[in-house]
């Protein structure tokens, strides 16, 4: 299942996306996550002409850092800061450049999405504990604060962190091609099988920290090739599998 | 007015404390902030016998560092954290020391809540969009990641924001006394008015960073002496003009 938000005539709602026969259906339900049959209001969009909204509205959006391949080691510690939930955006908004900032990259990762509430759970657990897979830009601003550490405000702004298109299900996670094309151009190509913690470790150890709660975002580290986006490039980042979220850059 | 939410039959419910009158008045309305002249439901608990939560279920928590006399610098960067939700509790609820951290301090401050959406307001609107101010513990586990700036860990775990015991709408924080005591001892002891940034110019620029809506908590720094908890402590947290927010200490 493609569980996708999308803008309907009475405000946002889930739904499920078919992007073989390119429509919407929207969900009567509106509970996260839906339950394994969700009922359907029998309204249907056409996808090419559907709104998707950001698929989930999360309480929290954990931030993993240096987890790819060579940029980090199991056996080190966990990086992990957070996003603010104002800094998401959906499908196709437009990542805001603040005036003051001139080193703001894209970071193309696979976003781990938590379906129901775990704490301490083991890796073996972790993943009966998870609802599905989006892709996410974990938009970073490199000359806010990194230098002192202020990573709030590095990767906290409005619209840093796109999500989407919908929240898939059914992929498998564990060797997944992900991509991000800057104005078409590929510029990160990796796969999850890189990942230095895989995403059964990443929930298991951010839930001996924290509670997770349905709804909840876990970003999972970006490939290299990491760099500054400027006003009217679009950003694409693909996840094998999953899909492809899009979005443009303009300045705030 | 002083704004509560309290365990009912019913469910958590925003209600009004009166604590000359010991009473605590449940609202029929449960949008967060209420309006100003709410509907009650008719039902007074006595307060010694409520059950206080956290006054707000705040979508994000912006934790100030380093802000009070001597300890920062109002030129210098401002320095801020996030907490999740997760980390939120209420008055009387433990703070929960986990097992791998023996250095986990109490730091008493002064929280603003945010009433209206606001983003990128000047100091002199930034008054305008406060909905009122509680008492905060900012829990900091000095020992869990803080030497590699790891303040996530430090400052996110369940437990490590105790909020309450109400929010105050017609207090002055200005210049009000906040002190924090440790089994009855004093520990902190500090006025508002050292404040390196006050409250309206911490609104102000946070509001530049990211857009804060209703609900949405500011955490203004803590005066000296904070030290490390154990289990079987209580720690008070007292704001002039608001409240006492006493929380116990145990072991996860």
């Amino acid at each position: 299942m493609h569980l996708a938000r999308v803008m309907t005539a009475d405000g946002p709602r889930h739904a499920i996306a078919d992007p073989d026969h390119r429509t919407v259906r929207v969900l009567a339900d509106q509970r996260f996550p839906p339950g394994p049959s969700p009922r359907l209001t029998g309204e249907t969009l056409p996808l090419e002409h559907a709104r998707l909204l950001a698929p989930v509205v999360p309480g929290k959006i954990v931030v993993i850092g240096r987890n790819y391949g060579g940029r980090g080691d199991a056996s080190g510690t966990l990086v992990i800061h957070l996003k603010p939930p104002t800094a998401v955006i959906g499908p196709g908004e437009p990542i805001l450049l603040p005036a003051e900032a001139k080193d703001v990259r894209y970071e193309g990762e696979l976003a781990v999405v938590i379906g129901t509430t775990c704490r301490s759970v083991t890796p073996d657990q972790a993943a009966a504990h998870v609802f599905g897979h989006t892709c996410a830009n974990d938009v970073t601003a490199w000359d806010i604060g990194t230098d002192g550490g202020q990573w709030t405000k590095a990767k906290g702004m409005d619209t840093f962190c796109p999500l989407g298109p919908w929240i898939t299900t059914d992929a498998d996670p564990g060797a997944a091609v992900i991509t991000t094309h800057l104005n078409g151009e590929l510029r990160q190509h990796g796969s999850t099988a890189h990942l230095t913690r895989g995403t059964a470790e990443l929930v298991s150890e951010v839930s001996h920290l924290m509670t997770l709660l349905p709804g909840d975002v876990l970003l999972t580290g970006t490939p290299e090739g990491s760099a500054a986006m400027a006003d009217g490039d679009e950003v694409t980042v693909t996840v094998e599998g999953i899909g492809t979220l899009r979005n443009p850059v303009a300045t705030r």
